[in-house]
């Protein structure tokens, strides 16, 4: 893990998780090199953009040759922290709730959600997808005993603040959040702000733009 | 809807959504009328890009005391275009798939998924959270009759070209796509990436940094 974290800039972190995609897809495909110029041309970035982007990691790329895709990928997830899994809470068992415990794409980053928490207490004992649910007032003794750091939160937005609260109270460190446009939290704790509306209003745009001109 | 969209900058658009969640929100509280201001210190942002955000919309603040509130944001879902339903499709009623179906916010941004579809003939006719599940192969026909112009696409990766390129011969004009860091399309249609890592790689780092820094 870099030291000096804070000099990565956030549009690059972001990219990290796509360029992980592209690798599996080079693999695939029988590939053991690629240079950033065909990343770049791939995903329509510029090639002095990506080779910036993958200064984060230690590798260097071979003049010619490029970087070594198994090495260029295990580093990203290295710098990434997802070479190892971290264990997470779900909290709010509702509708976008279940639907992520249903996605079991999180293990490729690294992400296991352990269990889900709901206040609605005749969800307690119930499984989503194999996860189990309990009741809220488990969540600091087993975020405790787990030493758990990080929650989704997908209770109703009206929830959010208090069981952010709650969560913070119980020892939770990062906390991404689907559920409400803001939460205070401490110093300490670290809040990721998700929308999925966000691609969709992109969408909606260009593709208004393009229906107006034919 | 502006005419020069293509003028308004991706940030922007991507900050809608939150600008939505942040009105219905202050409505909620039984406010009427916000500032630019009030909005910009909830977020965190400046005020001076608030306003600028905000003049993608022809409503005008007025002078200490803001924006109405169902008016701007009447303005903003105008804009967007979520002022009106669109019917969508989605294609790959897997893991991922099944759990935008089962997702049910999306009506909120004038979103309805109307149908699934999926290459397995294991699923055809099931209901996956009361969306039917057709085989791939009716999609042309029902595209055409149904006029859908919007697919969500969340097949697996490898299929992710090919069921694209069936997309787009069947008429689908906006592609938000869930399934491949990247799919070709022709010029007349609209792709849209998503990737749900790319917060998720944003927390991880930031968490690491707040706990090796103590």
């Amino acid at each position: 893990m870099l030291k000096k974290i804070t000099t990565v800039p956030l549009p690059t972190i972001r990219r990290l998780p796509t360029y992980l995609r592209v690798l599996e897809e080079m693999r695939k495909w029988g590939k053991e090199y690629v240079s950033a110029t065909d990343i770049a041309d791939y995903l329509g970035l510029t090639p002095i953009q990506v080779r910036k982007d993958l200064a984060v990691t230690p590798i260097q790329g071979k003049p010619k040759i490029g970087f070594e895709i198994n090495e260029l990928h295990r580093a990203i997830r290295s710098f990434l922290g997802w070479d190892k899994t971290t264990e997470a809470f779900l909290v709010g068992a509702g509708s976008l709730g279940s639907a992520l415990l249903g996605y079991n794409g999180f293990d490729e980053y690294g992400l296991n959600i352990a269990a889900a928490f709901d206040a609605n207490p005749r969800l307690e004992g119930m499984e989503i997808h194999g996860k189990t649910v309990f009741s809220l007032d488990k969540l600091p003794d087993l975020v405790n005993r787990m030493g758990i750091r990080i929650a989704v939160l997908t209770v109703p937005r009206d929830a959010a603040q208090e069981c952010a609260d709650q969560l913070v109270a119980a020892g939770i460190k990062g906390i991404w959040n689907f559920a409400s446009p803001h939460i205070t939290v401490p110093a300490g704790v670290v809040v990721q702000n998700e929308n999925i509306a966000q691609g969709l209003a992109v969408l909606s745009v260009k593709l208004a733009e393009k229906l107006e001109v034919p």
